[in-house]
């Protein structure tokens, strides 16, 4: 196989899972089918048969090109802020505008596909509680260094408050949706900073 | 039509409720199907059919058939505890054991179908939006009881403290089925009791 032909694979595989990330953040990933996505892109069925081979392939596939964008959006910017409080609260934000702005047409990715298949069990449900799993700890790392950096109580149970953080967020992306309340946001980053003010060493003001 | 046939209708129409409100725990209101009931219960398809007529139909008996579940499972028991803050604690209880002990087989039945239909607009997710607003005004009525009764800090906004605490309900009952991890309704617990503990006027304990 060529080069151009390899690249040409890469690019028609990274546009069909884009697609069916968006699919299933609306659809569920019960609605993906490889029929469906052929057509949304004028690929040939064989072709993206040829990619994945099994629709769960494809829902696995589509789970990790998720998490991957989630890490490009969400993760690395913040990665750009000094470690501690300061990365904590641009880790806040960055969520919010990730769940805002639609970098997936049905909210956020993960809270649709996670409902969908919390109750059954399986590699998918496995692919998704390990996404779920590496979001906390990036939140639980962060803490952890903002409570070495004397910023944060160190009788704070990490894990706790990145499972308070995370709630906030995810209730914010759930009413948003439902209520088309974009408003949501604001309080919900509000409830956020509330609950950071309250875990500070106190020299902190939360903006 | 006879008194015995009304009632035998009656019984019919709500087994096929209890028994779609499980699987739409769990595969969510799509996965519900007229033929799927039917043969579940032993049930002519065309009983199924005479009782609701399409599956959007049935796919609102089921919400507000899984809203009266919840109201006698969470709401109504809470109702025999003292208005106020007491009562808002019995609540936050009530919700927790409603997610715990598996009153729908897949979690709880409303996280299920709002995540899946949040992106959707259409008479469900109206459906589900406002059995989801009226599980908040509950929340918020009783918080509102309990500042009017001196119990907690009448500066709190009622709508943002309901917000809390239904998106620290609404996480542990996703993290449970994602990660089978029931020590989570402790720590939620724990989260939720410090919540009202930072709200209360000062003389209350949490227990």
């Amino acid at each position: 196989m060529t080069d151009g032909r390899l690249a040409r694979g890469e690019r028609t595989r990274a546009a069909v899972l884009a697609r069916a990330a968006d699919i299933a953040s609306v659809e569920g990933l019960d609605g993906l089918s490889i029929g469906r996505l052929a057509a949304g892109l004028e690929v040939s069925k064989a072709g993206v048969y040829a990619h994945f081979g099994s629709k769960e392939e494809l829902q696995l596939a589509t789970i990790r090109a998720a998490s991957d964008r989630f890490v490009d959006e969400v993760v690395a910017p913040a990665l750009d802020t000094p470690d501690g409080l300061e990365r904590l609260i641009a880790l806040v934000d960055r969520w919010l505008a990730y769940s805002r702005s639609g970098v997936f047409r049905g909210g956020c990715f993960f809270f649709s596909v996670a409902a969908e298949y919390d109750a059954k069990p399986g590699r998918v449900r496995d692919e998704i509680a390990g996404a779920h799993q590496r979001w906390l700890a990036v939140y639980e790392a962060v803490i952890g260094a903002a409570q070495r950096r004397g910023e944060l109580d160190p009788a704070v149970d990490p894990a706790t408050l990145a499972f308070e953080l995370d709630a906030l967020g995810m209730a914010a992306n759930l009413r948003n949706q439902l209520f088309d309340d974009p408003a949501i946001f604001d309080r919900a980053r509000s409830s956020m900073m509330a609950r950071l003010q309250a875990a500070a060493t106190g020299h902190q003001t939360m903006v």
